[in-house]
């Protein structure tokens, strides 16, 4: 469990810096939190927020209810955007040049593999596409075991070569159907209450969506988290979950950006309620449904820019305020340090 | 006026990128603006957006209306908050230091001079503190008009040594009452829709804050610009004016931040309304008034992180967000160069 005893001595720390109360708003709160994960286990409250090697993971995955027509793309998107990610040309790929933050991408079980040597790139495969949840389970239970072990290996390498923030992010053509029907099955949350038009569907197609996420879900209640992945989950969901529980393994700060990354920070929480802790939210996404896990995380995030992408972008976006934060809980001078009278 | 003829083909290089029609929300209005900026008298839309030098110019000056006690602190802050720039230790410090963004302080006639050769520190003081506008006018017509003349000049220097994106704060005890008064004088919002709270004043304070700003306003009926910037003007708030007025003269991009900045960009606005074609907005304060500024400008801010600061913060947390929007543009794959078939 976070360690809250250094809680008052951090915002004293804060309150005495060159600024009204409070002025610094939700980067206090990013402060105040990043100075708690870095005190831990630590005599006194730490002088100094080192960020370092802020890293994305992209977790791709493919999902057979896509064979549904319930998005915009087929399947074979999945290949071509992880094939765009390696070679730099993405979204995410620009915030993170930017930003200066590391990128690797993982093949959780793509239909078309890549063939590459790229060092960035990870294959973890847990098959060749889930089944179609609207007439089988998505996976078997030793896929969702497998799964969450691929991820929290990964999640513990990547912070043992140095990494102390890290934030996922994901592609996988149709996950947004998996990650609504997670979300209604281990929530009290309808599934129109989850169910979102993804990158920009048809009505048409919209109703089929929350009419196949329902049937499913159905087969879903009354079952323990495990269960429901099987049944609704997605490769690169599971990997991600896992990943959530190996950041809090190394009790590592994650950047939580997107609906389909929110989803597998949920359900990391109910398996493991103080992972929650160790989470910072990025981005609020216009897809419906994100704003109905937020708030059962209690998450306030700190941008929102109606993007609308996922890869993660959400959250590289974020880390230079993850950064100013650190920076004026580092530097910032005292009332008393710079003879200010207030 | 901005040459709008490249519209419609910076959007469609825009669309043509490896995303969901829309899908980064806001960061591609941003890039659409400043695209357009900078392919100003260009036979073509521009290749790349090239951010240089991204500087801060942060305006101090002092008010008589502070004897009315409407402050949380008195006039003699505003030039220890100064020396606490010059020195390095204040918020604007931290994040334009991690930002890579340059930063000038100017001495718009603080009550008390700071005697310093540092290179970063700008001395054109129109006075010792305005007169307190309770009482009688702020500032005589020549100091408007030489205040004015300031801060054009200023801001075309520093775009003229280097710099295509400007930004301005500011830093002066009882500056909300007096972007109050000039906001209320000059537009159809009532005294209370533009008088807030500062930093953090009591309801007595605020009432009193009320009636004297009231009182000053309706002096200003029926006058123009200038005379209203004579009569409840604040020293920095008339360089603000100015230097959006210079930056206009270079067509160069303005990014804009807090109450009282906003105010003096709306003033720019009524002076020179192309000007606002120029100006991206960079955070929404808590500061009453500050959103209806904002709703008469037509402006939606990136940020919403609840700074109530001022100092120019929002602005500077703000320039990765143009980064990374440049960088999209500019380097973002095509879904013909990355052979995506959506």
């Amino acid at each position: 469990m976070l360690d809250l005893s250094h809680s008052d001595a951090i915002w004293q720390r804060i309150n005495q810096k060159t600024k009204p109360l409070g002025a610094l708003g939700q980067l206090e709160s990013v402060a105040h939190q990043l100075a708690l994960i870095h005190s831990q286990n630590s005599a006194s409250v730490v002088e100094q927020i080192n960020i370092n090697n802020p890293t994305v993971l992209v977790f791709a995955g493919d999902h057979g209810i896509a064979d549904e027509g319930v998005s915009i793309a087929p399947s074979a998107v999945t290949q071509q955007m992880v094939m765009n990610f390696l070679a730099g040309g993405a979204a995410i790929n620009c915030f993170c040049r930017v930003n200066n933050v590391a990128m690797k991408v993982i093949d959780c079980g793509m239909l078309l593999p890549v063939e590459t040597e790229h060092p960035d790139f990870v294959v973890q495969r847990l098959g060749e596409r889930t089944n179609n949840f609207a007439i089988q389970p998505a996976m078997s239970t030793e896929q969702v075991e497998q799964g969450l072990q691929f991820g929290r290996e990964l999640a513990e390498q990547v912070i043992e070569s140095g990494s102390n923030l890290v934030m996922f992010g994901e592609m996988g053509i149709a996950n947004t159907s998996s990650a609504a029907a997670l979300l209604s099955a281990l929530s009290s949350l309808s599934v129109g209450e989850c169910v979102g038009k993804g990158t920009g569907i048809s009505e048409q197609q919209y109703d089929k969506k929350c009419a196949l996420v329902e049937q499913a879900v159905s087969r879903c209640r009354g079952k323990d988290v495990k269960s429901v992945l099987c049944e609704v989950g997605g490769y690169e969901i599971v990997q991600m979950v896992g990943a959530f529980l190996g950041a809090y393994q190394k009790r590592t700060t994650v950047v939580v950006d997107g609906f389909i990354v929110t989803v597998a920070a949920y359900i990391a929480v109910l398996l493991e309620p103080e992972c929650r802790d160790y989470m910072i939210f990025a981005h609020r996404s216009h897809e419906s449904g994100h704003s109905n896990v937020l708030q059962l995380l209690n998450a306030d995030p700190l941008l929102n820019l109606n993007l609308r992408l996922g890869e993660g972008t959400g959250a590289v976006l974020a880390v230079p305020l993850l950064i100013a934060a650190a920076e004026f809980y580092n530097n910032m001078a005292s009332f008393e340090q710079a003879g200010v009278t207030v």
